[in-house]
């Protein structure tokens, strides 16, 4: 497939002269489909993409920059000539095929949970610490999206006054899930507006007007594994691993956008000016702070924007040194495929590949 | 209207010989109904019951222990001869009827928000300050929905290990904000299933699919009037004025059932065992904490229960002393009606009315 030249692509990627062959592992899930659109949306340099998915799916159609692209099932041999291939199709699929990608020359930045706590595979959010991708060793992993959201607002005050421990309650949308999850919400609120009774599939439990506590599987601690993963990738994401963070992750019945509560506390009094002016200036942050006028971050509002939302940004009353917040951001975009994109992206612009 | 004795009724209220001619002050209201259907379920000793409403309201019949009983327009002659007056009229209601309904001798059991910090009016959970009421001047306020399932959950643990700090967040119901909340929800939901536009009028925003940080107005201090009732109250309420409690309360697009993410910092090491024997024998709590077979509360299951449900017990990794769990109970229930009725009945057990 021929790449569009768009001028606006000189924008987003200054040193884009050179269009990359780019696979798409998971490319008919909601994440994959996310992917595309993300390339398309910031005129990615592509001189071919590869849509990988299933067996199942093999032989669709997706059209990407107005052409129909083929999905084929993704192979050992699907990797050929591959400069960056972007992997959304869960950790058994990730675990299979991205040390084949990588072993045929393919820079591998995976979605899934499988290699992010590995020790040679960095865990990467641009803003933050785009130079672990040079230890790469043909594999990048791509934050959780819970995390991903919360560490952009924590990393520019982090930088000023060191955070001592993060306390973060979350409520993630059905699209967290992946393919089937805005479904299956949807479903369920049309049998319960019709008093029927609901039986969960994909989630654990009713979401249609309903909450529940269990993101991912139970670990011995008594955690989800989702709440492990936000204490763990912060600490390697921010490079702090003396950094006290505890998580309680929480399904809400809203098809796309995470919302979080955080609490943090710092090693030195911070004011919520200061936390405004920092945040109000860090990159990927947009700052919606005004609650006199009803506006603080919303995940209906977030849904389908690139960046992450800070607002109700306070003092914490029980805590000296204490700032309280709540993020949103849409967690298919920066939670997922935007920040996979932006890692390639970092990479064109510094001439890592 | 006669009231009908039930057999039952002795294992409730063991010293019921005396009847009480009650009023409820916004009868029609959510809260209001959800007072009848109490009274009615744990065959409250009624000599007589008048309920009060409204201009609008008057006139209506609502059907209480199976026979109607006519909507009365709240005047000042509403509480001759009334023992306890249940007021669920907000709080300007409250504070216009409530001295003139203890001025004529009734015992007002208030749910709103007017009267819950002044010095001489109790306020009060009967599974944790009971006494409180002895000091009453004619007014006894009903905590916070939100408040009320938090204080039932804490309280037995303060009693063993004194709580220093309390983190929570809250994900609470559409029929939290009275009359009207659930249908607003449920109307947007239709409508954004057919592509429409909402515009919010009881919220403040769009709560179909989608959740906001904005329960009551904002203060001064940045943090909304329900996340400071929950630091208020819950000092008063545990007779501890130096806890330190710190909430961000959050609406959920879900009709009844209020669910909690608390972070609890004890004074000295709390495992989870014992926290979990403290709640198990603790007045008005069940366990549901077995995250191995999906167990945990839920908003679903506790809507038209009297119980404060606790689950997902464990270690803050965050905090030495540190556990963190998770609360649900139904607000109209034990987060508004249900508590004032037992206040009713404490004061009828005790013999203080």
């Amino acid at each position: 497939m021929a790449w569009m030249p768009f001028w606006n692509c000189l924008k987003e990627i200054p040193n884009a002269m050179k269009k990359l062959n780019v696979a798409i592992v998971g490319a008919t899930g909601v994440v994959g489909l996310e992917f595309i659109r993300v390339l398309e949306q910031r005129s990615f340099p592509l001189e071919s993409i590869h849509l990988c998915a299933s067996e199942r799916s093999a032989g669709k159609n997706i059209k990407v920059n107005g052409q129909d692209v083929p999905v084929e099932e993704t192979t050992e041999e699907s990797f050929y000539n591959i400069d960056i291939a972007l992997f959304s199709a869960g950790s058994e699929q990730s675990r299979r095929f991205s040390p084949i990608a990588a072993r045929a020359g393919a820079v591998v930045i995976d979605n899934s949970a499988a290699f992010r706590m590995a020790k040679d595979v960095p865990l990467v959010v641009p803003e933050i610490n785009p130079d672990d991708i040079l230890e790469h060793k043909g594999i990048i992993a791509n934050p959780n999206c819970s995390t991903i959201q919360m560490v952009v607002a924590l990393n520019p005050l982090h930088q000023v006054n060191p955070i001592k421990r993060v306390i973060v309650s979350t409520y993630q949308s059905a699209s967290g899930i992946g393919s089937g999850g805005i479904e299956e919400m949807n479903s369920q609120i049309k049998l319960l507006d019709d008093g029927k009774e609901v039986t969960p599939s994909i989630f654990p439990q009713q979401l249609g007007y309903n909450v529940f506590p269990h993101i991912d599987v139970f670990l011995d601690n008594a955690y989800s594994k989702e709440e492990q993963k936000m204490v763990d990738e912060t600490k390697k994401i921010l490079h702090a691993p003396d950094m006290a963070v505890s998580a309680t992750c929480v399904r809400v019945p809203v098809p796309i956008g995470h919302s979080e509560a955080v609490w943090v506390e710092f090693a030195n009094p911070m004011s919520c000016e200061e936390t405004r002016n920092i945040l109000s200036s860090a990159p990927g942050i947009q700052l919606e702070d005004d609650p006199a006028s009803n506006l603080y971050p919303l995940p209906s509002r977030a849904a389908g924007t690139d960046d992450v939302f800070v607002g109700r940004i306070r003092r914490d009353v029980s805590c000296p040194n204490g700032v309280v917040f709540w993020v949103v951001a849409d967690n298919l975009r920066k939670g997922a495929a935007l920040n996979a994109v932006q890692i390639a992206e970092t990479m064109i612009q510094r001439g890592w590949i």
